[in-house]
């Protein structure tokens, strides 16, 4: 298995450089960790839209009774939407059987360009076992990790869940061969991984969620493996939980 | 000092996001590195190309007589070129007093995309103190390191050159500002430092470089501060070596 990292959205070439490859899209803080949160509080599925626009649209298409819009801009819930990006707010309460229509500033740009790929799965420290078991099980040739990063931006807090990811991988797939990239988020991760609260802290967007008042989402996504934690799956335009063993 | 770090020239927005900014080109393997080495061999300057074409047509415009053409397309000698891009090949009795025009498949890209800068150096291992010192005088508010990359690809080679000037320049300035990226790239060279040699052999484009037999360049670019190597800055067209104290 090749395991290559995007850090970035815009490393992406233009050509079809996702093409049979399996993408793991991340968005720590805080697109993917919401979206886990959202399907394990029994949402029925997430939709990633690029805009305001988009996501307006789908849920007018699919039905404003069904559908909650999500996301954020800045940080901060958009005006007229029901949520915003912060995971607290995804209970069961709010989002059981709801098709959640999300749009945020990095992560869903991670996901629409991962569209191409042969396989997109959701990845974060919450399912950072759950996401390295299926991949585990799938055993694709390429595996590429599709960083949301940081208003364009390297950013640690997706370094370190890359990194996550690639150390259980190799507890259970021998001779991965990792490119630059993946070595270099392995390390960090290995740094770090006694203290995740502190690194995600410390890291740029960690502190301007801090500063936007959201630290209980910072120190909420710094978790690893929370029970049950699907590994959310991208399904024509659906994100559901990866169905099978 | 506020420090950025762009680990691919795609990582650059297509706004004018250096306007203003110090960059620092990075291409540790190896145009930069052959840029420090022809300036230090006496050559007269070096100008980056991106493209063959535009390569040659500089070089006719400035007189063959005084020009040699040098470069790399898939880590090889360009044909009808004089020079590669192996800096071995930079001798003083080969470039001194002439006008080098390189054209290489990642260094080049970021010199050209690094042109709105206000301020533009040229950085690797070899001139990491002399970059460092050039960078604690000129005193820029926004620092922006601007790697080649492999590829479009995140490079270890590139990353660790960039810890390597930014531990060096946080010995002599206080209250640098470092974003994720440039965190990064200090906490893994601080892990590598007592063995460049060796990082820079197991990293993606180091390994490719020995594959094709240039084992040697990557040993020479693993070394730190050459004396008397020069701080590459670009002046209109033309990279020459930095004036001043």
């Amino acid at each position: 298995m090749n395991v290559n990292v995007k850090f970035t959205p815009s490393m992406l070439g233009a050509e079809n450089e996702l093409r049979g490859a399996t993408a793991v899209v991340i968005d720590t803080l805080r697109a993917t960790s919401t979206i886990i949160t959202a399907l394990m509080a029994g949402a029925r599925e997430v939709i990633a839209a690029a805009t305001i626009e988009e996501a307006v649209g789908i849920s007018h298409r699919l039905g404003t009774d069904r559908t909650l819009l999500g996301g954020e801009r800045g940080g901060l819930k958009i005006n007229g939407f029901h949520l915003g990006n912060s995971p607290a707010e995804y209970t069961p309460e709010v989002v059981s059987g709801k098709t959640i229509v999300l749009t945020t500033t990095n992560g869903a740009l991670a996901l629409v360009k991962s569209r191409q790929a042969a396989h997109v799965h959701c990845g974060a420290l919450l399912n950072a076992s759950a996401v390295a078991e299926a991949l585990a099980l799938e055993g694709p040739a390429e595996l590429v990790f599709m960083c949301g990063g940081s208003g364009g931006n390297f950013s640690l807090e997706d370094t370190i869940a890359v990194g996550a990811i690639l150390s259980r991988l190799a507890e259970r797939v021998e001779g991965l061969r990792l490119t630059d990239g993946a070595r270099v988020a392995r390390a960090i991760y290995s740094e770090v991984r006694h203290d995740l609260p502190s690194a995600l802290s410390i890291s740029d967007h960690g502190q301007a969620l801090i500063e936007l008042g959201f630290e209980h989402d910072v120190r909420y996504c710094a978790q690893t493996d929370l029970a049950n934690a699907p590994v959310p799956t991208l399904i024509g335009s659906s994100i559901k939980p990866r169905v099978g063993a």
